[in-house]
Order: C-alpha cells, then sequence, then structure tokens
C-alpha cells in the first residue's frame, strides 16, 4: 500500500483513536499500539486524556514519550517519536475496572471530535476503542450502540452496516443488537436489500473488489431444507436474493448456515450476508478471538473498530490484547486508501 | 489405545458400518476407509450390497478385494486382507447421484441389522452412513432424521442427544432440526437439564471424564445483555443452570455464543450446550469442515456418523473425502473402549 501523507484533495493521512470507556482496557491498547507504530499503515491521534495515559503508562510499566497537540496535521509530525493526544478533560480520575457515568460526556466528546475532524477531511478515518452503553445511558445517551450513533451524526439519511473481518472471511449480520425472537419479526425481504447493496458499494469502494460475491445465508437449519424446516427462506430471503440478481448484483443462496463459513467455501465470497448477530459473529470469533475486525460500512467517513468490548475485567493489569486495535486500524487505513485511489480497484 | 480383541464379556471388537443411502458418497467413503485401515483402532464389517461395492471399486478405481462374511466375527478375522461385507440385497442396481426410493428399505434393513448385532453384543458399536430422508419417506419412514429411528430401535425410554466433535470441541444442540421459530418455543429449562444430565454422564461413561466440566450457551446475542435482548436467558437457560448445579453437576453459563467457541474459551469445558442447530454446528464446521463426528449420546449402543450429508452432488466421481468417517469409527472405537473398561477412566 502506498499512501501518499496528504492525498491529492483527500484527508491527512491520519487515524483518530477514540478514548472509548476510560475504566476499560481501551488505553492500554492505545499504549501497545503506538509501540507497534512501524506496522501500522498509518499514524493515529488519540483523542483521549493526556494525564491518565501518562500515568497509565506508568503503572503499566509501558514507558511512553506522550505529547499533547493542537491538530491532528502536528500529530502526523510527531508520531514517530511521541504518542500525540487531543487532549479530552475528564470530570473525575477513572479506575480500571470500575465503571462510573461521571466521564460519560468525556467519552462522547472524544467520539464527537473524532466524527467532526473526520468529516471535515482532518483525518483519514476514525478507529473507535469500545465504550460502555450502560455507563452511558445513566448520563442520557440513548442509542442502542456505537454504531447508531455515529450514523446519526452523519446524517439522518445514513444506514449503517456492521461488517465483521477477519483473515480470510468477512461476515455481515443484517439485523444486529436484537434478540432471536424479535429478529424473527425484523427480518424483510427489503433489510436484505439494502444491506446486501450498501455491502457491494462497500466491498468496490472501500476494498477495491470490482464485482464483489455475495453469499447469502439462510436462516434456519439447512437453510429451512425446502421449507421443512422454517420458511422464512423461501418468504423473505429467496425474493430477496431474486431482486438483487435483477439488480444485477453477484449474489447466491440462501446457503446452509452451518457450512458456509467452512475453509472450503470461504473463498468462493468475499462477503457472506448473515440473518443475526451470532450467525455473523461466531464464525469470526471461532476463527480469530483476537484479531477481529468490526467495521461500518454506508457511512461518509471510514469507521473501524476493535471486535471486542471494554473487557473491565483485565483492565489495568497489562495483559489486554492489542491485535485487534492493530488490525482495525489496518483496515481503516486500506479502506482510507481505496476511498482516495478509487481508480486503483481491482478485481477479486 | 488398547483394545482386546474381545473385551471381557464386553462385545465383538468390530464396527458394524451401515449402508447409507446407496446413490451418495457411502460406498466410496467405505472402500476409502477399508485402504486406511491400518489407521482405525478397530476393524469394521459393512453392512451393504457386496455387489454393488465390486462394481464402484471398479469404476472409482479403487481395487478392493471385497469378501462376503456370515457374522461380525468372521469379519474380524478376515478385515486384515479384504473389505468384509455382510450382504444386504438391493430392489434395484443404484445409480451415483441418482435418489429412488425403491432401495429405501435396504438402506432401512441395513440399519437394522446393525442395531441388532450391537444390542446383541455381536459388534461394539454402530458408524452410520448418511442417508437422504426424503428417498424414505416415500417408502413410509416417519422419523425425521437417522438419530430418531435409532432411539426407536432402542426401545421408548430413550432420549438421544446429539453432540458433534472435533479436535478440541465438542457442541451438543438440545434442539435440533427445528426451525428458529419453532426453537423459541420448544427451549425449555427441562430440556436443557435431560439434554445436559446425558451429555455429562456419556462425557464420563463414554469419554473417561471424571468430572466433565459443562459450558451452557446462551440464546440471544451478548446472552440477552441483562434481557434488554431476549428474556430466555433469565427465564428458561439461568433457572435450568441453577438446578444442574444443585443436582451437583459442574456447569457454568450463560455464556455469550460469539465468543464461547474461541480459541481462548474452547479449552476451559469438555462440551458446549448448545440452544439451536446451527449454534452448535457453525462453530465445529468453521473449525473442521470434513473431519467432524456426530454422536449419538444416551442410546444403549455406540453410535456416531460422519458429520456430513450424502453428497449426491460428487457422489460416483471419486472425489469424497473419508475424513470424517475415519474420525467417526475413531471415536466410536474411543467410546466402546471406555464403556468396556470403566474402571480406566481419567481426569478431564
Amino acid at each position: 500500500m502506498n499512501i501518499s501523507p496528504r492525498g491529492i484533495g483527500g484527508p491527512t493521512s491520519i487515524l483518530a483513536l477514540t478514548m472509548g470507556e476510560p475504566a476499560g482496557v481501551g488505553g492500554e491498547l492505545t499504549l501497545k499500539a503506538w509501540h507497534r507504530r512501524k506496522e501500522l499503515p498509518l499514524p493515529f491521534v488519540a483523542l483521549d486524556n493526556a494525564e491518565r495515559l501518562i500515568q497509565l503508562a506508568g503503572k503499566l510499566g509501558i514507558p511512553t514519550p506522550i505529547k499533547r497537540v493542537r491538530s491532528p496535521m502536528q500529530a502526523v509530525e510527531v508520531f514517530h517519536s511521541s504518542l500525540p493526544v487531543l487532549d479530552i478533560p475528564l470530570a473525575e480520575p477513572c479506575v480500571a475496572g470500575q465503571l462510573t457515568s461521571a466521564n460519560a460526556v468525556s467519552v462522547i466528546n472524544s467520539i464527537d471530535l473524532a466524527v467532526s475532524h473526520a468529516l471535515a477531511g482532518r483525518v483519514s478515518g476514525v478507529v473507535t476503542i469500545p465504550i460502555n452503553k450502560h455507563a452511558l445511558y445513566e448520563s442520557g445517551f440513548s442509542y442502542p450502540g456505537h454504531t447508531e450513533y455515529l450514523a446519526k451524526l452523519s446524517g439522518s439519511d445514513v444506514e449503517p452496516v456492521m461488517m465483521l473481518a477477519c483473515d480470510g472471511l468477512r461476515t455481515v449480520p443484517v439485523t444486529t443488537h436484537l434478540s432471536l425472537r424479535n429478529v424473527l419479526d425484523a427480518l424483510t425481504a427489503d433489510l436484505i436489500i439494502s444491506q446486501t447493496r450498501i455491502t457491494t458499494d462497500a466491498l468496490a469502494q472501500d476494498f477495491g473488489l470490482r464485482a464483489p460475491r455475495i453469499a447469502i445465508a439462510g436462516l434456519n437449519p439447512h437453510a429451512g431444507e425446502d421449507g421443512t424446516m422454517g420458511d422464512e427462506e423461501k418468504l423473505v430471503i429467496e425474493p430477496a436474493i431474486t431482486k438483487l440478481k435483477e439488480m444485477g448484483l453477484n449474489v447466491a443462496g440462501p446457503y446452509p448456515p452451518d457450512t458456509l463459513f467452512s475453509a472450503a467455501l470461504r473463498p468462493s465470497y468475499d462477503a457472506a450476508i448473515c440473518m443475526y448477530h451470532d450467525q455473523a459473529l461466531i464464525p469470526i470469533k471461532t476463527l480469530d478471538f483476537s484479531g477481529g475486525v468490526n467495521i461500518t460500512l454506508g457511512l461518509p467517513f471510514v469507521r473501524t473498530s476493535p471486535d471486542h468490548g471494554t473487557a473491565l475485567d483485565i483492565a489495568g493489569k497489562g495483559i489486554a490484547d492489542e491485535t485487534s486495535l492493530i488490525n482495525a486500524s489496518r483496515v481503516a487505513a486500506e479502506i482510507a486508501h481505496h476511498r482516495n485511489a478509487p481508480h486503483q480497484a481491482a478485481t477479486g
């Protein structure tokens, strides 16, 4: 990948890392990721509290030169020698593992700032550190999660699509944080069609795939086995596939969900459209627990995230694994690269 | 593993392989498995049509000396030099890939014969080759699958439990061939309790694990996240876990389904109790598409099966992969060994 410091007319070539839940492992991951900066295709700037990162670095024994910067542009210049921080004040000191809503405003400020830099082209993408929704709810945050909040910040007509990726597999759950019972009501042909279209567009725009191959999973065991184990395949999924084919998309299915993610079938598609959260998440986390990446498609800016939670139980212990954050940063850089160089789109 | 030709008072040390759907890949797998007989801890006898195996061996270019035998005991003696067959007549010659119900009676005869040999102690276990239910339905077979039919042959009070196994992972779906919608109604605390008890007993009796560690999955994303994404965890699964603990079983959960099958968590349990078919099957087939084994727990005889279907689309082409049948035979031998030598039970 060949990324210039600043693409012609494109955003500054740096990623914004949000703070995430300050009682979780986020700060530790940020420190560890900076120490692996030579493995990253783009620098990053942490939208975090500088003082807490300094203290954390001391406590964990990860000596890190931390530098407060005023802009992403300035962060690019210092990144090779210091971890650049756009300082976000905290309401009170945070304690590893101890959730409090006192700092909720700071957590949200970090996200807001990252998005405004991204929308203004001052950063080339946003990598979000995991948040704890419950800590935010108490202070009035009312979104089901990160993704929905980012969509709201992006404008009213945005339909965000969640993609999970690990080496050799991309999955898209068309329904996300719903009970299985609610999935059955929420699953419509229109939803499958719109999510598949956004996915196809993103695979072309963000990953440089000219004619993305989409595999669509069934909902029921054996994809319903001709209607003997559920009729959603016939009533909802097959009509969606028919329409998508009419639109010229390269889609196939519905596939029996149990074999779709096997080593034999994974190379046959660029993304699998899944009917529910765990259908998409189980194969990713079974294959690659610590390296999976969460990507939000359909936003006007690049956004990725590690594919794990705040990990309050191991916060402050120095044992958190930064692999997923590293991979999230790499994928964000890859997408930013493709968005700035659409003429370099490749097949397959 | 040290298995004597005939355990003291135990069954003859040989496995019965059923015919399965004769238009599928079963015969090819049987031939290939015999050629890998040095990798098998126990010999086997094919309950199949000798003439069709002879023709298949010729057609596929797998030269195989085939010998009709009169008993499993005789099969033990010839196995090293010939593939022993307890001959089952066919109503009409079968054509690879072409389903017909004409031979349904032969398919069922093979299963019946295997079970009667097993119940009488003339074989130490049954390895079933996949059948096609639809071909059998037309001739009056009325069971949802192999497993239910085997349970019926075993007596009315048998509750069969399906276990899937691959290297490093065993899963048990407490509901099997039901639509997701029907799973929601079928899932009860009693069902989870009975299936977990049978699983625990089997892990002790059949796998020699003294205090089997059981992980119980949630149903919904994030195991319901405190009831915000579904209440089955609180209403059904947690009460089942409480009762199982009161019974002295080593159970824990409900675990978020997406992380439960990760490399980090797999070593922490001996079996995962899953709420529905694909929750149990996706991780197994994602990890090991060709090597998974299906084991029926709770039967009065040993039964395993390859973890795939009849594969009509590749039948007669010589490209079927016998790995799952080899593994199914190994696991059947392992279970037979533990059932005959319970004093050798080891800790997990």
